[in-house]
């Protein structure tokens, strides 16, 4: 089994608890920095950021930017976006900036897309959330082109209008950096597997719900005779480490506050569990998180990314004292 | 005086030598961080990337994303663009960008942006050549605003329509990073002292055209009451080091060329004399090289922007231990 981050930087430290938290995605820059070269040290094999804009409480809007920073600052983590909404970029622009964290980073991007679903982005942008779908389905055709067209091409779509260009710098990996996509339902997941997209998986989904959507994946691909290889799911899960019933108290109350802010994520998530009989978050004494950790893996699990909702360097390294030796995860596999 | 770069890398190597003499502006991404990493140990100050697209030659296209990269690899050296081609961005998104790098690297984006002159990047982007000026003025208006706006901020312009938006992070340089334009015709020279911005020179003028030019604006500060200070204006020159007759004669070959192949961007910039009698490129024996450089510092140019149709660490170094020590730069400087 191997082990990510997902999360993203943030310039203002909350203050304010229902922020701090968040999504899970804080930290002031230069912390997020320090966290994630700690996790490469630790062992971890991937970092995936968030996107977003105007939020009024600084989360990372920048992703490929910050990545480009952290390709100079690592140097076998895994760089991800999870994810870089479509909707709100020029594709041949965010192709090149794309496939430049790729060159930089000696071939280390993972490109994780969506097409959005917090509607005071949409509203800050002046896009309909009607159009998300045309948008994004748009988009990620012209990045295809940009990335695998063997001379110059031209798109002439909807919303964007290209003529005779090439996309330059080619992206280093080949045919391009793994396309990732964040699904839930059945369709979703039969389509990311048809398309070509790893799979994001959400932190709220159930142990059963995660098993069998991995298992939809798998299936689908085998169907299509695409390659199937465990760690192109990417399980997102809450990382909570409690070492007393205080603290498991008080881990619930974290874990109810992330529930709730993130509600509007759960789509196709189905019930989420009152804490106590909510078995998605890694939640427990180290044995406890080791194993859910095993009826995660027993169900076809192979790569977790943690998020953090307190994002400390000390979470992380308890996970990578207290969990990850009981998968065998060392410094050694990083490298 | 103080010296900077002004280049960018490229992705392919040109065995065609047109293409590798290019407008200076070549390198693969591993020597060209390795030849930056280099010039700010020798006590260049700043580095400025150009930005191109759809060339098929492997111009830089993402500068912003090299220059996070840089702001992780470097310390002291200012990081610029030379220039963004605001036309082809979502102002917002390169808002944000841009202050991603500022923060990032310390406070040292220089940011400079201009409306773009290629015609195959306007056909490529699908974009009318005649909307230039329109699209600069409305993204540099949006992008002031993203920056200096101290709450939540709408637009809605010709182009762009962004509602109760606020920009995240805030650039780290107060009350935003320098903004550059480059400017040839005395209208434009006034103008960028009037709004606020520094000056970018180009490698074509005469020493005698670059001293008008550095008087002009320095004048137009002095009469709307605008700080000045030389640095303000970075004067682009070719680095053309030579120790022989030979050297000099291969030397004029090289200006010839670059000269045609640039010859696009003289926009305002005179006419080129021939070679022997071309006095803005740096070429010459280190002594002639000095001597040229006094009479451009004696003109009121005290910031020197190298553009080396080599660019090569060995030009940089020879730079760095036969010309520069008659101006009192050394690594110190830097730090």
């Amino acid at each position: 089994m191997q082990f990510g981050l997902f999360g993203g930087a943030r310039t203002k430290r909350g203050d304010d608890t229902a922020n701090s938290v968040g999504a899970g995605d804080s930290h002031a820059y230069g912390d997020f920095i320090a966290y994630v070269t700690e996790a490469e040290r630790l062992g971890f094999r991937s970092v995936f950021l968030v996107e977003h804009h105007f939020t009024g409480v600084g989360q990372l809007s920048a992703s490929l930017t910050l990545l480009a920073y952290l390709a100079a600052r690592t140097r076998t983590i895994r760089l991800g976006t999870a994810v870089i909404v479509l909707p709100w970029h020029n594709p041949v622009l965010l192709a090149e900036q794309a496939a430049t964290v790729d060159l930089l980073s000696g071939g280390r991007l993972d490109f994780g897309v969506g097409k959005g679903y917090r509607a005071p982005e949409f509203a800050g942008f002046q896009i309909a959330m009607a159009e998300a779908t045309e948008r994004f389905d748009e988009a990620i055709e012209v990045i295809r082109k940009a990335w695998t067209s063997p001379g110059r091409f031209s798109h002439q779509g909807k919303r964007w209008h290209f003529d005779n260009i090439v996309v330059e710098p080619q992206p280093l990996q080949t045919p391009h950096p793994p396309l990732w996509l964040a699904a839930g339902s059945p369709d979703s997941i039969r389509r990311a597997a048809r398309e070509g997209y790893n799979l994001l998986l959400d932190q709220l989904g159930s142990v059963a719900l995660t098993i069998e959507r991995v298992a939809l994946f798998r299936d689908e691909c085998n169907k299509i005779g695409r390659a199937y290889h465990p760690t192109m799911v990417g399980v997102t899960r809450a990382l909570q480490i409690v070492h007393d019933e205080k603290e498991r108290q008080a881990a619930f109350e974290t874990r109810a506050r992330v529930v709730d802010r993130i509600g509007d994520l759960a789509r196709g998530g189905g019930t989420i569990a009152p804490p106590e009989h909510d078995d998605a978050p890694l939640l427990g004494t180290p044995a406890e998180v080791v194993a859910r950790l095993r009826q995660l893996q027993a169900g076809g699990v192979e790569n977790v990314l943690l998020v953090d909702p307190a994002a400390t360097v000390a979470a992380l390294q308890a996970f990578a004292r207290e969990v990850m030796p009981a998968f065998a995860v060392n410094r050694a596999a990083a490298e």
